[in-house]
């Protein structure tokens, strides 16, 4: 789904990767960790989509929220797996949202 | 491919969207205006995946590059064409990416 955000200014973590060919176990860690995600103070919301690649983005308040996001333990424990056995390839990119737009034909 | 973009600050745009069901044109289309965002002046790179939702990033090195992007007139027809046929909703987000983080295991 399409993340119901507030008005700007926020931020987003766009998390860009790349998978190894096996995989097991990814698909199920990567929902664990949204829904930890989601219960962590600042969390605004959540879009992910993977084609060749996969490219999840998760909003926050501040900086500080994606902060202590990222220090969260299972996190950190969930971004070693994903290190040793399921990325090839990973870009993150925290960024402040300036402007937003959105459209709907309903 | 995940974007090989310069050390920050740049800009993204982060187009989410979801289609009608009857989305016929809109692959080539889509194809078209990345091909036309990549010899725009001041593009860095493009990141796309579609699943339940699109999510299409494009990196920028300022504001006035997007901002001429979104007055190109092929993309204002594309754009027009969106609207009235294929997009069912779409977010677009113009953010300040201020950090970036690479992982490769290569």
């Amino acid at each position: 789904m399409i993340a119901q955000t507030p008005l700007p200014p926020y931020y987003a973590v766009i998390f860009t990767s790349t998978l190894k060919t096996a995989s097991l176990g990814y698909e199920k860690m990567s929902e664990l960790m949204i829904d930890l995600a989601k219960k962590q103070d600042g969390y605004l919301g959540i879009e992910h989509a993977r084609s060749a690649i996969g490219i999840t983005i998760s909003y926050w308040q501040d900086l500080s929220s994606i902060q202590n996001w990222r220090q969260n333990t299972e996190h950190q424990l969930a971004q070693k797996k994903g290190i040793k056995e399921w990325y090839k390839d990973y870009q993150i990119r925290i960024c402040k949202v300036e402007q937003a737009h959105l459209f709907s034909s309903q």
